[in-house]
């Protein structure tokens, strides 16, 4: 049984092992404050080309975000999401639980736009409703979209006009930025957005995300809120060296353009047998739409989510690629796909 | 420079990374439903001596600490806690945070007693107070002192008579259950107090402590609250596989002898020479009370925490020995001590 | 310039004020201690045939909405409502910043159904999203539209088969048990729901609401709740004295008459005119669709809240009344009314 | 049997009663965009001689205090406040339920001075502690001391420095400011802290506080806070008309007077028999220390608060007046102390 269900499915690229056993008995001071993270923060602001953002490292997303977004809002103040966007319905009421409502956008392509915004706007417009402040957006989205350049550009300006914090959830942004649809560059984002995070957890690293802010406004106190949230690990030379590991020689993006690259395999294939997709997905998740009865046959050998029915005899599938999975892997169930659909139209 | 600031300044044991690494490409379920994390839960219940109990594992104690009591509390009650217990200083309000007032009581050995106990309910008379509802203990406390298994067990009985939960952090559980002074065992755990954790972080692992949830009545529904909190690891195997190699063979107890030992050759050196120390303190963490003249010579060669100030010529500083102290080192850091001692007596 | 935006316009029947005026200067005892309040409470297990529920007087419905909600759930336990329900998008967050996320449904009539509830539900399925627990209802609902008996009835049954709390706001229960649609009665209600409150201030009283809670497991230390929110009044005997009066001799009921016979003679005259309604409403308030110039006109001599526009040339308006309106005043509203429509008619 | 238990025992000073009913049937918008709050507002800023100030009237104390504080503070951020501060231990956790911790810091008689603070200050040091903030101090204190003019200088001007927001709770504000020790005026408050409140409750409204916002970053999006924590009363005339009444005639002087006065009488009776009491207290809250025996004789015609046990013969009681005490009842009960501790001194 080989799982294509998520991709944090195995631990971390064997050379963040390697690090973490080198460094292993050095003495680090805690919470953050160790030689690694230091080396970290200061590698990832020569990538962005911004010495003025405020980098931390966090251990997940859901963490991440219920910190950033409870640091950066008032009490009376509320998100904008998709209603796709992870921190709407999968993440427990995280963002709730520090007293914030979300304000949801249905939308088709997992994506926000200034007009998605300006309605919410619209709408809320007295202190009967909350606030709307922060747009939450995710890149890649949970459906595999990307936002393009002006996509983020577009927002961007609308935020800035609107006094909107614009808030984005990189926990696949290796798979964004490497697609090939992709047109913006790591040093585009600090400018563009007011805070972000870059996704180690679902791109190779046992753990950890790196929290990016920009706007001056958000920075003070940062490491108040992650202490109150149990966000500083007493280790935190753990996250520290991962991320020095993934970006001190372009292992991040190398381990993002092979999820990607598995991905498009599988997608170029499906689609020269006219296999129709649920989303455009130009990322390392992808959603065809399958026979029931094809569904059922896949998962005697491979594993992956059923993600929604499309009628009573189709339904789409996710499919998840990562850093770890292997071209000979991906081969093998392209083939085995390939007879399963054979055999159907042959019945 | 040698650190004794702290037991969390070296990575992990080489065993749990050796087991990091060999399970590495090994592809498992996501937030905790790994087979690793799964064998582990058995494991302690085996260890504890009991199957009923409920066992979750998570990042770190600040975080394991503000989900419990939160997950625990319903939103009038309180917690009592010695005011130099972790929660109600050194965590940065995250009780509060989750909206739950924390009782301090005044203690002078970082214990709390049923008489403490009783004041505080004396005291909270009706709806204009919080209602005491939970007891915060720590295993060593924050001072090096242990609970014995006689203080537990009156403690025990009046929060059972008294409707009170007891809750006990164990971030240094393992020294205090390795202490010379100890006579509680794992397996009596259980049945004393209504949950607690078995801290790794500070024992040898990267990260990672095991909440025993002991009383039914506290079980119900609580992934959702480690969900809600940010502390479901999509890599919930990385917990998983520590916690394995620190109780499969004893490993976790060994290392804590190890950091006790360490401890009590300082100790027992300081006391030859008497010194006098801040607390009586049978743990990996030591509170001498040295001239002032005397640390500051010390801090050339060795970091450490200076605890309190006693007098205007006395300070007693915070020794903290760990499973990766070496008696090389020790042996080394007595001997410059006995000679700052003698110079100072000779000056 | 006459208002009809509202039902809190004026301030108490005179009956209550002279209520008030008379135990003006006897002592009493605070914080809902006093013998009104204490009278009242038992007036009202009358009123309800009931003696087993607890009673509590509030100020006002928001903040009895947010007590009571974070009262009986836990962290991690959501709300269901329509998406027209007050606590969804008219109190800027109150239910959020307890915590607690609020799922809302799409509905037609400001009415929930099983069927509702059955779909979110079947949504949320494990600890990665929030835990459905408590539904909230109002009756009758923000756009005038009641619960029938039956309605509840399968509620009520639904949420126990479920384990789902139900609950009922009843800022306008008054006008809901006196329409001419309604087969409900105050006695009814405690078998239906495990908790409603019944509205005061938009009913005759200057503040105040009655929560009643029916269920037992969630009554315990109600009033440490409502004494965290700011919501035990000093003087208590203010909201005891006004509910007296409004229960000792049916004042309630034929203040929510009055409201009811003035919209529907307002709504009688507009069906005659052939005149649409946004919905179907047999309370207090009444949603005619008029022509933009219309309304124009009648803003002239009369307020109220233009509540969506219907298409470029059509808006609708909600026409509130109230204990307090006198049929002199919907008359001439009515005369004017069709004056203006009828100009319309003949340019 | 007469009540020195509080100041709120009877309801409203009769002008106020008066101004609901004279009011009573004109229609006013709610949510305190009435016209009586409006001029009440105005009025407040004249009375203050500051046009820049922001004014919101909120029904109780405890409300006032949380809405104002979690407004206030980011969420990291605690209040300091005497451990005899009303929010510390009297209201239910309110202020915890919000997210921060408040920092107690014991002192004689119920005020806070720079060295206190400055102490606080001192301990908290880092992000593993939470940031002090937020002065909170109550005038007249809960002991019933004052703050003179040059106690608050100096406790702003520390405030200042160190970047703290000084919040003062006057709940009882009418009868420090009517102190015979007061040197502290009106207009001189704006200047001297960022936020406080002038109560009503205690000083003759039937409910009612006025919260004066002073420091301008203070100020946005206030209204906001006050709905969602269920403060916007529908009928906010109902506090507007209260206030009014109470400042445009100086009644709320007068009525705090009397309480003074009434609590003069009784202190100065009882310093003639040589009573000692726990605290110096020139307010309308008195403490003298009696034998137990003379208390349960009181006790048998007055009611009131026994406060403290001084030893095992003697306590101290609370005698609390007020605007509705009368001279009669005061020489009453004088005559009846003088009498029980003549008996005393006989027997």
């Amino acid at each position: 049984m080989y799982s294509f269900k998520n991709d944090y499915s195995e631990g971390a690229h064997p050379k963040i092992l390697n690090a973490l056993i080198e460094s292993n008995l050095e003495q680090e001071d805690g919470y953050g404050e160790d030689r690694y993270t230091q080396k970290t923060v200061e590698l990832l602001k020569e990538k962005l080309g911004r010495t003025d953002v405020d980098i931390h490292l966090i251990s997940g997303g859901t963490q991440t975000n219920l910190i950033a977004i409870s640091a950066f809002l008032r009490p009376h103040e509320a998100a904008i999401a998709a209603s796709t966007g992870h921190i709407f319905t999968h993440e427990t009421g995280a963002i709730e639980a520090t007293g914030h409502k979300i304000l949801s956008v249905e939308v088709e392509d997992g994506k926000l736009t200034p007009s998605h915004l300006q309605g919410v706007l619209d709408y809320h417009t007295d202190e009967h409703m909350v606030k709307p402040k922060l747009v939450y957006i995710s890149n890649s989205t949970e459906i595999g979209s990307i936002y393009k350049k002006d996509d983020l550009k577009q927002l961007s300006e609308f935020c800035h006009q609107n006094n909107l914090i614009l808030y984005m959830d990189g926990a696949r942004l290796g798979s964004a930025l490497c697609s090939d649809e992709n047109d913006l560059s790591m040093e585009d984002i600090p400018s563009l957005v007011d805070a972000f995070y870059i996704g180690g957890t679902k791109n190779g690293a046992l753990i950890g995300e790196a929290l990016v802010i920009c706007r001056d406004s958000l920075k003070d106190d940062f490491r108040f809120h992650m202490k109150q949230k149990g966000a500083l690990l007493a280790k935190g030379r753990l996250l520290g060296i991962q991320f020095l590991e993934l970006f001190k020689d372009n292992l991040f993006f190398d381990l993002a353009k092979n999820a990607n690259r598995m991905a498009g395999m599988i997608r170029d294939e499906l689609l020269k047998e006219n296999i129709k997709f649920l989303t455009h997905s130009p990322s390392n998740q992808i959603f065809p739409i399958l026979p029931n009865s094809v569904i059922s046959e896949l998962q005697e050998n491979y594993s992956f989510h059923i993600w929604e029915k499309v009628d009573s005899n189709y339904s789409a599938i996710r499919i998840v690629t990562s850093w770890a999975t292997k071209e000979d892997v991906v081969i093998a169930f392209i083939t085995d796909l390939k007879k399963v659909l054979s055999n159907l139209v042959t019945k």
